[in-house]
């Protein structure tokens, strides 16, 4: 079985790349941060003589021989990036994970019969670059490599530039190599088995995910002498499009309605100044298909609403859409006779957050596993897992693996 | 009488320096572009013989000589610095008027009894340094020198430093000159004067004005498995709190109350981030003093319950609070025999915007005259005022600027 105090270790070093103040970690993708949590990762393996690769969106494939190298590898990873203030577990806890399975095999002389191989994803966050898991997504197919190095920053900088001057831009070809199955270790990010006092998530499938980009262009106006009935206010727009949002997902009995407003800023904003432009980003979600539809035809009815209402111009542009993904029933069978055989109490359940599994699952059967996370805080520097319940999860990846990698 | 034509060369040329794409201008306070424009007005002033000096926090005072030189001056002027997209003419005008003033005078060799005084006011728009009119708030002994300095702008330089950086940190005591009178002439910045079909508006007085930094603090989480239920959105309250805000304006019939969120910003924004922490600024107004207090108590009840019912801690802090102002009686019916004499239509109004005059009043007779401006539209590069009205404007304060000196 696993080591859950060295995987506790392994997870500790990593959060001393990029800390923030308040006990989280900053590793935005493709940063110099990212890059050294990658580089400590690679030391890692290379003492257990695994050899690895990166391919040209930056994603990289930590491998370990099998008996029978002709068979494609069973995977498993997530990824190192982080959120701006993001937490020590979202993402990193799958691949240091799947780095105690390697080491756990090495301690034993364990070769299973395909080889493994560990994959850390690029930009799994979506912070950086829009949008999220977009170089899991490129190895699926789902973007082209041009498009993806061609993505932007806030700041204007490339995909393909952050890749170069990071030191991670591959010569291997995107979606090679490929895999025999994929298995993420996860924490849940969310309440439901800390709620009801389980350790393991099998996931069966994500929701559906949808981001928009939304301009509002009224006209910058002097805060004083401008009457209120005269003003064609881009922010009041902006407020009454969120406060209309989230009364009508509160409003989903359900709870299966999620809407954010993640980011809005105002073009040449001041304090006197009736804003004039306004650009926000709308993230919009539901496990069912067809309800997030109706989610997205609801948003874009009150956008433009809002905009006669307010003498505001609107406009929006998708620019993600990511289905609602049911994960392979044999992989998830794995997971699940894992946390049956180890006696822990578990649950059957929907993903809310995007994960590279969403992706890869096009391409090759795919499960996942999540554990608790306290008071189901994450994306939050406050973002925590206990030792016990990430071992109990690991654990579950090492059987899957196994069970998978010696079928 | 007055050149008209001239008073428009000299308000392009002026424009000339930091103009904006579409046509406005951007001269922040104290920045390059703000002594720019400050040396081509002296330059202008020089050619005339005028003197000058420049005070502690940069108010410039260009003296005209007068037969009775030992007589407190009559004064003209207002600002030469502008919103980041600000127009051509909002405070501009009243400056180059007051050169147009001098201009004529020395064409005639007239010499008035008292001496005259043209004033260019140091960052009275607030957008740099809050909060608007800091700087003829210190002459009128409103701000002590030091707080004025040690002000920051939100990349942390202080006032201090920026008058140092931009050559117009003087060293002439803050209060001096005194002054006899004072009067501003300004476009009207709102649409009552077009609207009426009115030249000339005889300021009595300007509505009083506060403002407030606010915070709001929730906790960040994920956007995609955080139940909206669970959720402690900042954005979502600060979303309530504006459009609750907006309703209670517009639900005035007056339309006396004013309520403006110039800025907001979203710490360490991230698209699938429900925003823990935002910092917005409101701009509350009113033209009468105790209707401002309850459209404070009622600004601030208000967050109070946002804050309550979206599980976010609020705070506010009051930075400025500019009370309801009334200029001098004989300052006043000077601008309207003005007005009157020249056959303008005009009418007695009150001023929606603050300007330098508000805190001169305190210690000088004082008195404004408003110009229509295209639209109502200021704070904004599409700003626009006839040069027949600006003509019409500078007119009446030279007349005023007359009858005053040589009482
Ligand atoms: N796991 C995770 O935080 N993924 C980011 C993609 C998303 O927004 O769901
Ligand atoms: N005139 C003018 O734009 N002043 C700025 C101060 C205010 O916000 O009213």
């Amino acid at each position: 079985s696993i080591d859950g105090q060295r995987l506790w270790d392994s997870l500790m070093a990593m959060a001393e790349i990029g800390p923030t103040e308040h006990g989280g970690s900053c590793r935005l993708a493709l940063t110099p941060e990212d890059a050294a949590g990658r580089r400590l990762l690679l030391d890692w393996c290379e003492s257990l003589g695994c050899t690895w690769r990166v391919d040209r969106v930056g994603n990289l494939f930590i491998r370990r021989a099998g008996q029978r190298d002709d068979l494609e590898p069973v995977a498993m990873g997530s990824h190192l990036d982080t959120q701006p203030k993001g937490g020590r577990f979202d993402g990193i806890l799958g691949v240091l994970a799947g780095l105690e399975v390697l080491r756990t095999l090495a301690d034993r002389d364990i070769v299973t019969e395909r080889p493994l191989v560990l994959v850390v994803w690029t930009n799994e966050e979506g912070s950086r670059f829009a949008p999220a898991m977009v170089a899991s997504g490129t190895y699926a197919g789902a973007f082209s490599v041009e498009s993806t190095l061609a993505r932007e920053d806030r700041d204007g900088v490339t995909f393909g530039e952050a890749l170069e001057a990071c030191g991670y831009a591959g010569e291997s070809p995107v979606g090679e190599p490929r895999l025999d199955s994929f298995f993420e270790l996860h924490i849940e990010q969310g309440p439901v088995l800390e709620e009801e006092g389980e350790t393991i998530g099998v996931v069966t499938g994500v929701q559906g995910m949808r981001w928009f980009d939304v301009t509002l262009a009224g006209q910058s106006a002097h805060a004083g002498p401008t009457p209120m009935r005269y003003r064609r206010d881009a922010l009041a727009a902006a407020a009454r499009l969120i406060d209309r949002l989230q009364a009508h997902a509160l409003g989903d009995e359900s709870g299966d309605t999620k809407v954010t407003c993640g980011c809005l800023e105002i073009v040449s904003a001041s304090r006197n100044v009736v804003p004039g432009d306004v650009k926000l980003t709308i993230d919009l979600r539901h496990v069912v298909e067809n309800e997030l539809d109706a989610l997205q035809a609801y948003f874009e009815g009150l956008l433009n609403e809002v905009g006669e209402t307010c003498g505001v111009t609107v406009s929006q542009e998708r620019i993600w859409a990511s289905p609602v993904v049911e994960f392979a029933s044999e992989c998830v069978a794995a997971v699940e006779r894992g946390a049956r055989e180890q006696g822990l109490k578990y649950r059957r359940m929907m993903s809310g957050a995007g994960h590279d599994a969403v992706y890869v699952s096009r391409v090759a059967p795919t499960a996942m596993i999540f554990v608790p996370c306290r008071d189901g805080i994450s994306h939050n520097e406050a973002e925590y897992a206990t030792p016990e319940d990430c071992a109990a999860g690991t654990q579950v990846l090492c059987d899957a693996i196994l069970e998978r990698a010696n079928r």
